[in-house]
């Protein structure tokens, strides 16, 4: 069994890099800090990795800032343990380093993990990378802290989007009722991580707000914004993220799609859908993604793109719903 | 023990009124619904009530259509249960019925239970009244239906706000993952209950993000709404709950203010705070509330109001930081 090859070598060895995917997300960072902190625990040294910049709203978890952007040494730590990390790509400067250690252990949940590991520890039923960490954390017989279930809860709390994703399985569900027997935050934590955001996102909801239209009888709803306007509110391209769930939250909206005008000839397009499978509109203007969340970009005037982008959408609904009422 | 009280009166009796508080919400519905079909299964004549009209967005429960508004007898049926309901007052025309049967079964979660049951099954540590149902169920020996845990996840989901608020328990959890062993469609569930809201809200959302502002150093956020911008989009008075917390979740606000214009001389200010007691600001206006959510009605135009509630309100965070700086 894999997670007892990984208890084993863990058992064996006394020190051990750790290292999360680029952009990483709380699944991410709250997997390399359990794991972090429960290493040292066991007396083992640990030294803690990830590419780039990390998310300041993660900051208040523990260890944080020990969370180093360069200088692994492989030679001298022959082990890795790769977190959350379904491709070595998404390592960056840290692929090389990894690729050449003795021994690297590939922790992740991801359907399309790349198995390149020496021992390769994935479970795309879990609901998240802190879920298979906290699984391993049992098998080791490492007495938990509060602090070691804060980064597991932040872990599977996001990569669930607060239980509300159909990842949420009932063993989801029993490891955060195991983490919760340490009397965590849980509304503050929540807000952290799903409700706070900058004044700048605001400014910009608002003014996407402003451009919302919906088509095709309702089904379809649509907003703009701009590169300008993000940088007039000094908001980040991330924010954009949370503005286009905004266009499917409608009642009765089938479809969502945010216009990002890049600048005079070009347009990026994110689709979001309840049921329609809208990576075949995206792959039409060659863009790709996931049944329900999308996106491509096409280098064009916006008036050209939006024209392109609603035809085409309002044609995919239609015949979308003309099958469903001939098998009804 | 109380909740074999219940059981042996559940099995003992053939008939029972059900009934929920007025303006039910997913805990009170979801509770009535499970309760009922439970019963049902254990061959015993049920008969539902909510008083008033029922939350559309639940309409896709089983049993919903089954929910009268009128007609209790509790001289033919002389058992109620009551759900979720801490005082008769909320069972509004049903308050005189439920009062004169024989055995009143008061189950409930709230602190403030004024335990006017003939048997009460009040359970302040629970999540939700949902949680409690389980629980029955369980002694009860009834074997649970994917319609049942729906319900029950409902009830559970709802008032936990998708496990983001503090009564998000490891109980709780570990209920929601005993639910769970029924393929719930949990990502079409979250988006009914928590993100799904009409156009009119969206339209009221902008309006009222335009008049976004800032006081005191970023710590205090205002937005300003109106009964005649409400008409305009067609918008309901619980679309204002929807928007009162945008003001507390802008990152480094620690009080937040919507003003809602009833009419020239009259306006309601609605109160979320992060840390900081704001009741004790809604109560120098004789509103109230609870310390992070709080309200006041102020017979003044817009203008004064805003004055005299933004000063306050500075004053308010300004001695609770001076408070804190002096304490550490």
């Amino acid at each position: 069994m894999k997670l007892q090859r990984v208890v084993e070598l863990i058992e064996q060895e006394p020190a051990f890099n750790l290292v999360s995917h680029v952009l990483p997300d709380g699944d991410s960072i709250g997997s390399l800090l359990a794991l972090g902190e429960a290493l040292q625990k066991l007396g083992k040294k640990v030294a803690l990795f990830s590419p780039g910049t990390l998310p300041k709203k993660l900051s208040f978890l523990k260890g944080y800032s020990s969370i180093a952007g360069a200088g692994m040494d492989t030679a001298a730590t022959p082990v890795v343990l790769v977190l959350d990390c379904s491709d070595p790509e998404r390592l960056d400067l840290f692929r090389e380093p990894v690729l050449q250690a003795r021994e690297i252990v590939n922790i992740d949940h991801h359907v399309t993990n790349r198995s390149y590991g020496t021992i390769n520890l994935v479970d795309p039923q879990a609901s998240a990378t802190g879920e298979i960490i906290f699984r391993l954390l049992q098998a080791l017989r490492v007495p938990l802290t509060a602090s070691i279930c804060e980064a597991l809860y932040v872990a599977i709390a996001t990569d669930t989007g607060s239980f509300k994703y159909d990842n949420t399985t009932a063993a989801a569900l029993r490891v955060a009722a195991a983490l919760l027997e340490y009397p965590l935050k849980i509304s503050e934590l929540a807000q952290r991580l799903f409700d706070e955001r900058p004044l700048a996102f605001y400014r910009l909801l608002q003014e996407a707000l402003a451009t919302l239209e919906l088509h095709g009888n309702g089904k379809i709803a649509s907003m703009t914004v701009s590169r300008e306007m993000l940088a007039r509110h000094g908001a980040a391209m991330e924010d954009i993220e949370g503005i286009i769930n905004y266009t499917r939250n409608i009642e009765g909206v089938e479809i969502g799609i945010l216009f990002f005008v890049e600048n005079p000839s070009e347009v990026k397009v994110g689709f979001r859908s309840r049921q329609v499978d809208i990576s075949v509109l995206a792959g039409k203007f060659n863009g790709g993604g996931h049944p329900k969340a999308a996106g491509c970009r096409i280098y064009s005037p916006y008036a050209v793109v939006r024209e392109q982008i609603l035809r085409e959408a309002e044609s995919l609904w239609e015949s979308y719903d003309n099958a469903g009422k001939e098998r009804s």
